[in-house]
């Protein structure tokens, strides 16, 4: 596959250079998504005459940041950090939390000058930037600002709100459709995408479906990761052979009016009643069937409504607070994934683009339960990531960010 | 955007260094595309110490070819070509057509290293790697193959058959939607894609849409890059500025089994008979309408049909064969696309993918026609591009290659 944006290769202009670098520094902090919840991703590298001489990311909630990794990479490599320049997603923090702060730690190496992708958001750990200016490093500040940003998109909906971050994932063929006439659940995306929505499983605390992908599918939704081989030639960091993994199995949520029976065969509730949760009407969830089910060890939570639509983002709120759910993964239907969109509830939207045509006006559509005369109807979304995934391409939109930060 | 496969800065690597190159020659090649035909667009770069010292394409059908405009450059540079290595997207040629064999034009320049991307599939012009090898320059071939391939795929279908090469061109939403549910013609992708669907059409020598698109839209059909303002920051070359743009419009073909009376208030019976051409029937084109519409000066040409279905490839062969006719532009809409792509008759789809969903399973869908019970039913492509487009993704695909070069 061929893109356009590639940096050239002499190097030789200043701002394609730290490009360049932070490019590499975010595809590090990226290795640390899920684990470091609800910290932010943060990725660093050390640069010396044009080579990457160590590197670090932020790898689990608690543990040391990014640049305090790369430092310790850059000891053990025996580098000497003060004739280096440091490239850093998010500004060093600058204040005793439950590390040191950073900004100390690049003074202390003695590293000369500094590249930071975004600033810190946080009121508390912000100023770092300027501290090391006044020590006398080299500061140049917002370089691939967008992309810095887009990568603590979940900590920054973490700091402003009580609710889970929910990542909108579907796959589809060309022509937009998640399934032919049938409606029978088929692959549509390659191996390697398939490994890659295990990977997403693997980092939410919850997995989201609607109702009649819940009753058509039968669907366990189970993180199978450890069951797969890594697939060859994927550019995406093993969560495998990190052991990042979830210990435990994601929650499995459906969005459902009607509630199934508690002794029905459907796998979730034989296999997994004490891990699945119904997110329902105020009504249902007063039912004889709701306390069926929950004398099984079921969750079945009422959500507000605005006509006949659930209020999807109470759920998240309670995944939350009462689950310390931080991320939830929804994987449709059309209908759902519309609705997603359409409340403001999905934060981030993955596509898993086949490079297939289905042609069939009838087979199951990727957006479906709007009535648009015009498309201006049209809900707007950024572009954020373009990968490829196999044959595929994966796509990764996000919708307009209201806090100003876009 | 962010992109994965970036090559690494330092270049240490020879095959990334080589691809990258390849890659530079290919993107020079690209601007020759349309006034080359039906010769194959060629690209190269002459390299010395890592940087682009000289580079040069085919510009149009006759003239220098891509290696000999490299090494004018290279003298008008002051460049000493034998300390440097040439990397061209197609094998040198080694006969005497309408130029002299480049394989001559490269060892007088004595140039030490050339890096082939395609092997020339012209039996006639093959053999330049072998006689320069023989000569005692180091060749390397099929860097970037694929991708060179595919820069040629024209040339070869040109070579191969004869009909005219088909660029099917679609803008949609993410969820595959072409119009929103009252199907007006609105713009769907942006500005830059817009200007882009001009530039093909301005290479193409007609441009092909279903009676549906030709009675609902009522659209003129013809190229209007040079009313526009360029885009800014886009990518691709200016073909404006390059005065590449065909001096006459293209022909306006509309597939379609109902002809229009001659007295119609259409855009193209009216404003350009003489450009538009009617491909229909048997039956139609031996109709009373038929005469009419041929006595103002429309072309109406009967196609063979298998059951409903009008047989593309016989249009493409006739307006190759009887109007010159290289490019053929088909812009759908929905049914007329899935015909194409399953009669094969669609050699190149370019997808503009709009940052946009839509969510209304009634609005005009990208395909339309099939009726497929399972996903195995989908018809595969192969991802050939994928590049930005303002804030869209131009995305092309190409059809498995029966000829066994893919």
């Amino acid at each position: 596959m061929n893109t356009v944006n590639s940096p050239t290769p002499a190097m030789t202009e200043a701002p394609a250079r730290h490009e360049y670098w932070m490019a590499r520094a975010v595809e590090l902090a990226r290795r640390g998504r899920g684990p470091t919840a609800p910290n932010p991703c943060v990725g660093a590298v050390l640069v010396r005459d044009g080579q990457e001489v160590a590197h670090g990311w932020h790898e689990r909630f608690g543990g040391p940041h990014a640049e305090r990794r790369c430092l310790a990479h850059a000891r053990e490599q025996g580098v000497d950090p003060s004739r280096c320049t440091l490239y850093v997603t998010l500004e060093p923090c600058n204040h005793h939390g439950k590390t040191p702060p950073c900004t100390e730690a690049v003074l202390e190496a003695g590293i000369p000058e500094v590249v930071v992708g975004a600033l810190d958001p946080n009121p508390v750990a912000q100023g770092g930037a300027e501290r090391l200016e006044q020590a006398g490093v080299r500061i140049r500040t917002r370089v691939l600002e967008q992309q810095c940003l887009d990568l603590i998109r979940d900590f920054r909906l973490w700091q402003s709100t009580d609710r889970a971050y929910c990542i909108l994932k579907m796959a589809a063929t060309l022509d937009g459709r998640i399934a032919a006439r049938s409606g029978r659940p088929e692959p549509i995306s390659s191996p390697e995408s398939f490994s890659d929505v295990h990977r997403l499983r693997g980092l939410a605390q919850a997995v989201l479906v609607g109702g009649s992908t819940f009753l058509g599918d039968d669907p366990s939704l189970t993180c199978r990761l450890a069951d797969m081989d890594q697939p060859t030639g994927s550019t995406a960091p093993s969560l495998y052979d990190q052991q990042l993994i979830n210990d435990e199995q994601p929650y499995a949520v459906v969005l459902t009016s009607r509630l199934p029976g508690a002794d029905c065969e459907l796998q979730l509730i034989r296999k997994r009643p004490r891990q699945t949760i119904f997110w329902t009407t105020e009504q249902a969830a007063a039912s004889e069937t709701a306390r069926a089910l929950e004398d099984i060890g079921v969750r079945v939570w009422a959500l507000p409504q605005q006509g006949p639509t659930l209020q999807i983002q109470e759920g998240l709120r309670r995944l939350r607070q009462e689950l310390n759910g931080h991320y939830l993964l929804c994987e449709g239907g059309g209908q759902l994934a519309t609705n997603m969109l359409e409340q403001g509830a999905a934060d981030e939207f993955v596509l898993y683009l086949a490079p297939r045509f289905l042609g069939d006006a009838q087979a199951a559509p990727l957006g479906a339960g709007r009535h648009c005369e015009t498309m201006a109807q049209a809900m707007d979304l950024r572009l954020g990531r373009c990968e490829p995934s196999g044959p595929d391409l994966k796509l990764t939109y996000y919708p307009p960010d209201t806090s100003g930060a876009d």
